[in-house]
């Protein structure tokens, strides 16, 4: 039997509706909700994500502001901007779109953000409560809240779960590793050293892919009735020359044995933007604010 | 065949004189290495620990200075004091000895401390450092890097080695896991809510028994040849009063099993001190200084 899709717009939806009910609220208090986001450079895929966030903020109460800066700006000069952003109590959120140009350094960038207002959980502070299992207090990076969002909505309950979790990167493995031993999940962490990747999915009930790798799992790794999440993004040109993007799952042959499987795109990514607008809302509290 | 038994005290015999090398190479600079212990109230086990650093730090060539404040000490006034250590350039790491009173939040005491003097990686920073892999950042939490030092010391590669962690603690589970991680380990964590833990155990090639749950490990759960690092710590008291600590291992049966096993006492604790002291060299760095 062919698996469920988990498509993740309809999930986003409902995400946004409570955003918007929250904003309401907050309006009514005074406090109108505002993102800056922070553009260096033209990259065409930044400009989209960015163009994108002021779109769903529109439809749901958050004002995103975004300062494109040139390509050649200095590090010194985006930090000093960054740090305006820190001191501007009508900002509650900010975001730098990544990638940075090659001549700035990203770690320094990101851990010049207020960790209060670092609604992607890029500064070493936020990642620390996130590690730390402090959920409270972090504002959690967007890519692997959606995967829990996705797991969590979809009814699937995480506690006591073996999860094969494909991937280590900082930006998605690691955080969503904690993410899912905070709730109760029994979790592998497997990478490009794994000696026998296959024999830990094929335990597994439930599979992350996240390794940006397409083509990387494969239907004879996953057992029938797994739970498949794929939160790899892989860039790919079609024969008639346009680009696409793909997963890290070899979605047409998994979905053969899986319970449910998401598709990409159209699955977790569907999801970021909603989180990180729902992370705006949170800074507000963590600020003190409401 | 009973396992070879892999002491503490031989492995950080070869830590201390490392830091005496070094830190005689800082004193040439005219920097002498300086520890700031600070110890709220007398508890017994932490009077104990921080006099022991005392004598450790004599040794190795690092001053420490011990502060003993007493238990009904605001929290304000610790957090003050810590701020003066974190401005005191003669300073160059601040450790404060923990349980602290009930009164005193220790979340608030621990992110007073400035990072780049955070030696037992207790600040959100350094605890995100970790997390991200990037170690050469980080302070490092003192047990979680005990257990490296131990299994990388005793010769044991490890790329690819499936690792049972079993224990997902903020204090050393957690940040364990990632520096495995980080070591190219294939983890699986391992906690209260995994449904069966032996299964995970028993594939295992190393496990580490982190929970602070005494018998935890039992011979059932190993298979032959397997290492076994033990980093619990659990007091008990005996039939004549007095009282001890053991592991989360039950040893003598264990050790009828595995490869390598550590003892408690005389295993991981054995080398926590001499990775304090280690990190203050660090810091040094860190800082700039050398």
């Amino acid at each position: 039997m062919a698996a469920q899709i988990i498509k993740g717009m309809p999930i986003a939806e409902n995400i946004r509706k409570e955003i918007t009910a929250d904003a309401e609220k907050l309006k009514a208090k005074g406090i109108q909700p505002k993102l800056a986001v922070v553009l260096v450079g033209g990259n065409p895929a930044s400009v989209w994500y960015a163009k994108s966030k002021i779109k769903v903020g529109e439809k749901i109460g958050v004002i995103v502001e975004l300062t494109e800066l040139p390509a050649d700006t200095k590090e010194t000069d985006l930090i000093a901007f960054i740090q305006k952003l820190n001191q501007d109590s009508s900002v509650h959120g900010i975001l730098v779109e990544l990638p940075l140009p090659k001549h700035i350094a990203k770690e320094k960038v990101m851990n010049a953000i207020l960790p209060l207002k670092d609604v992607d959980g890029v500064t070493a502070v936020n990642r620390g409560y996130v590690f730390g299992g402090q959920d409270d207090l972090a504002l959690v990076p967007a890519t692997p809240m959606s995967c829990i969002e996705l797991i969590v909505r979809s009814g699937i309950d995480l506690k006591g779960k073996r999860v094969a979790l494909v991937g280590r990167g900082d930006t998605v493995g690691r955080p969503l590793a904690s993410l899912l031993i905070t709730r109760h999940a029994t979790v592998t962490v497997c990478h490009t050293r794994t000696t026998d990747i296959p024999s830990v999915t094929k335990n597994a009930e439930i599979i992350v892919a996240a390794a940006g790798k397409r083509g990387l799992v494969t239907k004879d790794m996953v057992s029938p009735g797994t739970v498949v999440i794929d939160a790899g993004i892989n860039e790919i040109t079609k024969e008639d020359g346009t680009t696409t993007i793909v997963g890290d799952v070899d979605f047409d042959k998994v979905q053969e044995v899986a319970s449910l499987i998401t598709p990409v795109p159209g699955g977790v990514g569907s999801l970021t933007t909603s989180i990180i607008m729902a992370n705006v809302l949170k800074a507000i509290k963590l600020q003190g604010l409401a």
